[in-house]
Order: C-alpha cells, then structure tokens, then sequence
C-alpha cells in the first residue's frame, strides 16, 4: 500500500507504456522513458534490467488482466447469452480504458524476443480458449447457432478490441451505447430478417 | 510491360515491404532493405529519397487498389446483401492476399509524418464511407436493421482485417470457408433465434 504517488518503478512502467504506444517499441529509446519517469538513464537498470524487461511487464499484466476478467464472467453467469454480453462488454470496456497497455499488446509482439513470445502468446491462447468455451457451450444448449466457434472468437476479439482505435470518452458515443451496439450486431448479425425478437409483426408475414 | 523480372524498384519496394512487415519500420534500416533488393546502400537514392517516401508508396498503392476494388462492387452489384457479401469476400481477399502490405498500412501510421498521414487517413477514410454508404442503403432498403452505420463499418473492417493475422493457406479453412463464416455472422449474428431463414422448423414454436 502506497498511500501517495507513484513508485519509481510504476512511474518507469507508466513512461514506457506512453511512449511504446506513441511511438513503437524500437523508437522509444531507454533514456527517454528515463528521463519521463524523472531519473537519470542509468539508475533506470536499478529497476528494469532492460527495455525487454518493460515490454514484458506490461504485456503480461494486461493479458493476465483480461484473462481474470473473463474468468469472472464464466464463474458469475450462467445464461450463454448473459455470458457473451458480458464478456464483451468486459472486453470492450478493459481496451478503452487501458487503451496503451493493450495496443501494444497488439502491435509489438514482434518486438517480444522468442521465449517471452510464447508466454505472452499462451496467455493470448487462454484469453481465446476461455471465449470459445462460452460459444460452445451456447451452441451445445442450442442457444448459439452451429459455427466455427474458433473463426467467431477471432471475429468476436477483432472487432472488439479495435473500439480502443476509434472511441473517444468526449465523442458522440457512450462506451456503454457502443457496447450495445456490438452486443446487437453479434448476436443478432445486420439482416432485419434476424430480427425477429424485436419485430415480431414485422416478421410474421414471412414465414 | 515488363516481360521478365522486377524493375530495381519494384524489387527495392518489396524488400521494404518484407523487412517493415518483419522488424517495423522503425527497426528495418535502408541498409538492409537494399541489400535484400541486391543493391548498394548508396543507390537506392537514386530510386527512392528515403525510408519515408517506401512507407508512403506501399500505404497508398493497397489502399487505392482497396478503394477501387470496393467501388467496383458498389457499382457492380444492386442488392444489399449481395453487395455486403461482395464486400466482405474482397475485404478479406485482399487482406489474406497482400498480408504484409495491409500489416504494414495497420501497424505504422505513427511512423508517417504528418502530411503523408493525413494523405494515408483520408484513403481509410474515404473506404469506410464506401462501406457506410453501402450499410445506410440496405437500411433505407429494408434489408439491414435499424443500426449506427459507422459503428457497424468499424466493426466489420476490424473483424475482416484481422483475418490475414491468423489465417494459413494451408491451415484448416480454405479463404472461401472463412469467407462464408464471416458473411453468415455478419449478416445473421450468432443467436439461433436470428437463424429462421435457415431453420424454419426450429423457429415456428416461437412464434
């Protein structure tokens, strides 16, 4: 518990996040984030032994992050549906707010050498694992239609993830009326012919 | 017309477009690029000012070939659903097709300065107006719900450009399969519920 202010270490960690996500990973020189954090170049080894290190950090906390949140979901809801508007919600809520730390996670995971690669890949693997579960056991309790629950989890995180690339907390859009949005659009896709459950007497004729 | 072989430049650019895709801009030097190109370092002035006008030239020529292609479907099909079909097929197409060029237009914005920015902005741009302008007609139509046309347009685009990060010729899904998954989810959603079209017989009681 620090009750004020920041360590020095989260202070090297809150620079380096800024400046990976604003100008890349290879672009974002040491002394830099040094200099951000408000100490010499040098003493920034007494706490990362190196730029990599950073990286990591970040990338794990975040993904270690989103994995918990979407465990939560899984263990606090049963319905398939409740599930799924949960899960993207939490999804879509989590990249807007850490909006730096998951770009990153995005983009610079060429930046990882090979042995961090694979570590922050498997917990990218469990993050999509925990989604597919969700699917398929909609899909298992009729629910879900018969899909490829892989191709519809990648499709689910893509479009999710990339709110963060466009949402602006002063912009036209709520993250709560965003996320309605999306809810609508997987589950109910853009044909009024699927929208049966919100146009019953515009249907009727059809069938 | 060029009857055998790269012309120096087309061989320097997709050196560029190999080592940007690889290692990002920022960490591929001019160097390198030239001697994947078969070139001295020194020469490749003669063909290209700098790393900046390769970055440039490989962001405009796919998203012009881009724009044009989703014209060439807006002018080319009349019925909304076919036209969003269309569109996804070639957005996806494209996307799996010039893999590294699409990775290069989606990960190094930040590295174009600010006038070629703005250039680059406007083509993306101008893409998500086509594509709105093909969501706001089915739903003047009919054809599509009632929906917020940009929102739907992000979270198309996102969906269908991230399939060139996982996809594999010679994975377990051919281009076409992931094609028809990704129509059948954006078009019906993922709810049984949504699926009358293609389940009657399960639909009827819930009426």
């Amino acid at each position: 518990m620090r009750p004020e202010g920041r360590s020095m270490r989260e202070s090297i960690l809150a620079a380096a996040v800024h400046l990976f996500a604003q100008y890349g990973y290879h672009a974002a020189p040491l002394r830099d984030i040094a200099r951000m954090a408000g100490i010499q170049a040098a003493s920034i080894y007494h706490h990362y032994p190196n730029k990599q290190a950073l990286l990591i950090e970040i990338m794990e906390t975040y993904m270690v992050r989103l994995n918990v949140s979407l465990e939560h979901v899984l263990k606090e809801y049963d319905d398939p549906l409740q599930r799924l508007h949960e899960a993207i919600a939490n999804h879509i809520r989590m990249h807007t707010t850490y909006k730096e730390e998951f770009f990153i996670i995005d983009t610079e995971m060429r930046a990882l050498e090979d042995g961090h690669k694979a570590q922050i890949i498997s917990l990218r693997d469990k993050y999509e694992a925990l989604l597919q579960e969700l699917l398929q056991d909609g899909m298992e309790r009729g629910v879900f239609r018969q899909c490829d629950v892989k191709v519809a989890s990648y499709a689910i995180i893509a479009m999710c993830t990339e709110v963060a690339t466009w949402f602006r907390p002063d912009g036209r859009l709520s993250v709560q009326q965003v996320i309605t949005s999306y809810r609508q659009f997987i589950a109910e896709g853009l044909l009024t012919t699927s929208g049966i459950t919100h146009m019953p007497d515009e249907r009727a004729h059809l069938l």
